[in-house]
């Protein structure tokens, strides 16, 4: 993960911003610059100095493993019954801090208390989130191994699960046999539970599964994905449940054709909202803009979900290394929903796809 | 849920502390409230005001669906693009709030501001996370309905994955047959990540599946739950791959001991920190008390952690309809981990198990 790197460049936008230090709660955030892989219910925190120097608090209960296994020399663990936990940092960081770098879409205010509790109500808390997640968009060489395993992973692992669909198994078993099968195949884990949504109820897109049986005649889509050393992966294909009529056919074709129109639109310069006009064109033309309810895609690393976000509105400009998903989708009340997604990694002249399952109505 | 009898006791804690508006942001607590299942990447605010009546506000793209599955009457979408998602209460509620009551353990800096944007600085903030917690640690007898069904789906599982394990199969293989079985026997999914964690490794609790292969003469442990209808379930069980040697059965016998006397003592009126007591004497008295380095329960429910927590210095009165896992756990270096956890319920007299998968070393 090239974590010294990161940290210095991470020190650098520190620098530019007058910050002294920053504490980086958000579990991604953690976890790209440690590396170190958390249970969810446990919680652990980043302080990184002026000069890139990282200090890690762990929970007890996680501290003999991070000693193990994680690359950060100052690793200092908190007690679970302290109501505050940040006491530790006290003696490292009282005294020289005026301005801390926090992810203010992350922070709480229990947290926010502990820090002005601990550093004095004088402290000016600021917001890093956008830095952290600029850093991040642009992935190295190492990260790309990871996520192109992940997307190896995922892509085998769809055409597994579709060759199970038929009339009768219902969402929830379909969603459960991937999750089987990703780690299977060597996952550490799903990089969001996988849904399967089926039948003219997925218009309204729940992005859940539930128990209901696939029928005959519907369309049915498979959102997944694998988690491979910390990196994430995400694919869906639709599929029809035996044969699909022609207004489902169409539905599926418009949301393949904007797919295919944003992947060829994507190259370093482009902004991002300019890809997802280019799908969004597509799907006007044929007359069901409106049935277009969300965003064009997403980048993907050590969250699901990370900048940039190919949307209207956002000026971010794709350059090589962001490695994002394109999944225009139409859902049509009716009728039933139709949508691919891929993941591309954006090169110096175009870019290149990740995920390689097959792409037709089968 | 028995939702509007729960946002009746809401709105008079409410009275009392003399709070003119609940913003609940946390997704239990509002799942809690509104029974309405939404994927991870949504979120959504449930609004009460002083006479109990709840807004929901939810992301457009769950708005037609919210419509038609959740019962609040008063439903109102966001649009994602708007910065402050909360504009939307301004026509509702402006002008006569001044104490809002908020969970400051939720709580987002990010969304602390749009609060104040929206209600002005003036507005006074005030933490009504215990009030709800209070709530929800009392189950209700549908409550309690899905909650079995959740432990009884759970205990099934736990039986057939732990057929599976044997020398060779991954970690991660195993949690991932059970992400499988939960959802064939009718789970929406699993309550957390399932976790093994096998060998002499186990003895620092990462609590995440590996690759490792389980091997002969180990100790592994399994834990793991399902969701039923929004409710969660917790069952840990540890097993032998193969013979396990002396020592090896002796952990168990002790974690299975300590657990046993800890399941004896829950009766209404004993405190939290008593029935923790209890486990953590059996297992000084072997001299293993330094290889006990977590709580002995926590409450279950819609959150897979909730109150009441049974640790030390918590004074929690045990009261009948509260849920909670039984689960000291021993973790020596050298040997492995072994822990036994079952769910109960608070009865008149004492406690009734809600999982039932054997509990022997096998």
């Amino acid at each position: 993960m090239d974590c010294p790197g990161k940290l210095r460049e991470l020190a650098e936008g520190m620098r530019d911003a007058g910050i002294d230090l920053v504490l980086l709660f958000d579990r991604d955030n953690v976890r790209y610059f440690t590396g170190f892989r958390l249970n969810r219910a446990s919680s652990s925190i980043l302080a990184v100095d002026r000069d890139g120097k990282p200090t890690y608090i762990v929970a007890q209960l996680d501290f003999e493993r991070a000693k193990r296994e994680c690359w950060i020399e100052d690793i200092i663990p908190f007690p679970e019954d302290t109501p505050n936990y940040l006491s530790v940092l006290e003696a490292l960081l009282r005294g020289r801090v005026e301005r801390i770098g926090v992810e203010k879409r992350c922070l709480t205010l229990v947290q926010a208390e502990y820090v002005r509790e601990l550093f004095g109500n004088g402290v000016e808390l600021v917001d890093v989130g956008g830095l952290v997640a600029e850093l991040r968009a642009v992935k190295s060489e190492k990260e790309l191994e990871r996520i192109r395993h992940a997307a190896g992973i995922a892509s085998r692992v769809m055409g597994e699960v579709l060759r199970e669909a038929r009339p009768g198994v219902t969402e929830a078993e379909l969603v459960g046999l991937a999750e089987y099968l990703l780690r299977r195949e060597g996952a550490e884990g799903s990089s969001f539970e996988p849904f399967l949504m089926s039948g003219e109820e997925a218009a309204w897109p729940r992005r859940v599964a539930s128990g209901k049986p696939l029928r005959e005649g519907e369309l049915a889509l498979l959102d997944m994905g694998a988690v491979y050393e910390g990196y994430c992966s995400d694919i869906t294909r639709t599929f029809a449940v035996g044969e699909a009529d022609r207004e489902r056919k169409r539905i599926f074709a418009v949301a393949r054709k904007a797919q295919e129109a944003a992947l060829a639109a994507i190259r370093p310069g482009i902004r991002a909202a300019e890809v997802d006009r280019v799908a969004r064109e597509v799907i006007e033309a044929e007359g069901l803009g409106k049935y277009f309810p969300h965003l064009t895609g997403h980048g993907v690393g050590v969250s699901i979900h990370e900048a940039p976000i190919l949307d209207r509105g956002v000026d971010t400009v794709l350059s090589p290394g962001m490695v994002v998903t394109v999944e225009p989708g139409v859902y049509v009340p009716g009728v039933g929903a139709a949508r691919v997604e891929d993941m591309v990694v954006v090169t110096r002249t175009g870019c290149e796809i990740l995920t390689d399952a097959p792409r037709d109505l089968v």
